[in-house]
């Protein structure tokens, strides 16, 4: 595809004014008979004036134009604009209301098409639910499904990295500019998203992480998704916003249980108890989406079905006893001496070599979880 | 109540015959015009002959007369015998089909009508199961559940242990005879029941715990209880057969979901998926199943947060607006929705309790009558 600068950069300015939306743009582009942002912008300033377009962006366009610091990002060959009157343009997000007029695309703007399963959760989720992003994100990635999700800590990085794992196609939708990585120390792992699909905004360049732009962004993840899974979320969270978009743009829904004494799990459970579909394999999303794939070459796809590996294999018979009396839920020190009928001070020295040997994590409050490790990594 | 211990030891022989159960020998009872087990065995020999018996249970009770080990037995001035023609015994057993004509008990027959919740699960939990199983039994026994269960190891027990230890009323079930405890190291467990309960069997003295008598245990528990409370359980378990039979006898089911990584949280999420409520807090199961409860002098109550505030204030206020809507004439569920505006599942549930709180009595056609009791009685 010849890449047209010009008409590039007029859709950039189109993206920047107020009040403009794909339906209200293309109402526009039909009364005069084009779908050149360029030729609505420049070539016929009288067609502007007549334009129906909203007042307040008639007035910003009226004599904009592209900035320096847009010319200078579009030079970069990795850099993208699409206008929804592209067909790469994702036609999931085309058909919602209110629409962005332009996808800023830093990556392959080809896979905004892929079909996708968004992956969201808490920004500090326990070990055990960043594993499980991890390796649902991996085994569907390897299954031919992008994975899409924020690039938030916790759960969105954890599921962009097993996608990136995988190795399979992996989207980060931003709530700021482009070119505005957040969080910042994000920044390799955007590097390796953009080598395995794309970054992509819908907000001018430079546009700073507003709070006030993050449900437009979960709203985005949302529509371009087949189905959006949530791994661990407090009951008020935006991932039950993200997923309550999702319900409401008719995409399936896909929660993960877990204990009821972990305060994560409270917004997963409402989520099935409204509804979303209880998620304990990868298996479960790929049939409840009908998702056929392709047959992705990966050795641990195999062994998903087969449940939990043999924890502990080949560990002390002490820290073993100790690790099933942990189970699956968090305990405190009191709770394993009861159930080990060890002292106190023996359960609390072995409790800190199984942390150090990464079998468990310390969590707030004094108790401890178990880390579910991968087979690949046991 | 006065006992008759002859009339006692011909059920104890009428429990013994093959293919008789509570409609079989209601009809043989109308046509006798009579109630009496031993007039039908002893005083009117030519009766049984004439009475519309089943060959194999004519055939059984012609000269069948009790053994030596049941007189033995009956004299324990804590073992009880309840046909189905005593008020004992337990009205939601009593209405399904293949009901047993005589329960044997240990304990106090009085409570076979409480209103129950039965809690079931694996024989072999994770230590945070069985503690589920202890706290929920233990909170709920306090609001005036009566638990009941199986005596088996694992959930089983440690749901009587909480009930107990609330102080609280709990049943177990036996699938054996009532003097043939198993597992026998459950032995002093069984004990506590009894002062704290009931020990229950359908089975004749001295019946081993065969296999094929627990799913007629499971049925009998599933039958007493309002709702089922599954914690813990794999796949293909006598656990989800027990929710199952409480699915078809149209009670409410409960099961708590649990990580994806623990093999016993299968059988709760199929459960789940399948429409049981997914349960977090008793709080879940009390507004579940509409159940008020009583002020119950326990020191644990307060301690349960998240369950109802106002235990003491008597009646429930949905409670107070059914038993209005019902006014001094028999109506049916059918008015008593369109009367209330609940739904139909709700005044259904509500009427069970209020029916087992002595409120409401059922009569001929699905009519419930308001029962005005004094209140010395209350």
């Amino acid at each position: 595809m010849l890449r047209d600068d010009d008409e590039l950069l007029a859709w950039m300015v189109l993206s920047r004014a107020p009040r403009l939306d794909v339906s209200t743009l293309s109402r526009a582009f039909r009364d005069l008979n084009s779908t050149s942002a360029a030729r609505l912008l420049h070539d016929a300033g009288a067609a502007l004036q007549s334009a129906p377009l909203p007042p307040a962006a008639q007035r910003f366009l009226a004599g904009a134009c592209a900035s320096d610091a847009e010319r200078a990002w579009l030079r970069h060959p990795h850099h993208h604009v699409v206008p929804f009157v592209d067909e790469r343009y994702p036609r999931l997000l085309r058909d919602c209301s209110a629409a962005p007029v332009a996808l800023y695309v830093s990556g392959d703007p080809a896979v905004l098409n892929d079909p996708q399963l968004s992956i969201v959760g808490s920004r500090n989720p326990t070990a055990a639910g960043r594993e499980t992003a991890f390796e649902f994100a991996r085994n569907l990635a390897a299954c031919g499904l992008c994975i899409t999700s924020g690039l938030a800590d916790g759960i969105d990085s954890a599921a962009h990295r097993g996608a990136i794992e995988a190795p399979g196609i992996t989207i980060a939708v931003l709530g700021s500019g482009i070119d505005v990585i957040y969080p910042q120390h994000n920044r390799r792992l955007a590097l390796e998203i953009e080598k395995h699909g794309a970054m992509l905004s819908e907000f001018p360049l430079g546009t700073p992480p507003r709070a006030k732009n993050f449900p437009r962004r979960n709203n985005t993840i949302a529509t371009l998704s087949l189905g959006t899974l949530v791994i661990e979320a407090a009951v008020r969270s935006g991932s039950l916003i993200t997923a309550r978009l999702a319900g409401e743009h008719n995409r399936e829904l896909f929660a993960i249980p877990g204990s009821i004494h972990n305060p994560l799990s409270r917004g997963c459970h409402e989520l099935i108890r409204n509804g979303a579909k209880l998620t304990e394999t990868t298996a479960d999303i790929l049939s409840e989406l009908n998702f056929s794939g392709f047959a992705h070459p990966s050795p641990n796809l195999g062994s998903e079905a087969s449940g939990p590996a043999d924890f502990g294999a080949g560990m002390d018979k002490g820290h073993k006893i100790l690790l099933d009396a942990l189970g699956f839920d968090p305990a405190d020190l009191d709770a394993l001496v009861v159930r080990t009928g060890l002292q106190p001070q023996t359960v609390s020295s072995m409790m800190l070599i199984l942390e150090l040997e990464g079998h468990v994590q310390a969590a707030p409050g004094g108790r401890y979880s178990r880390v579910c490790r991968s087979r690949s990594e046991g």
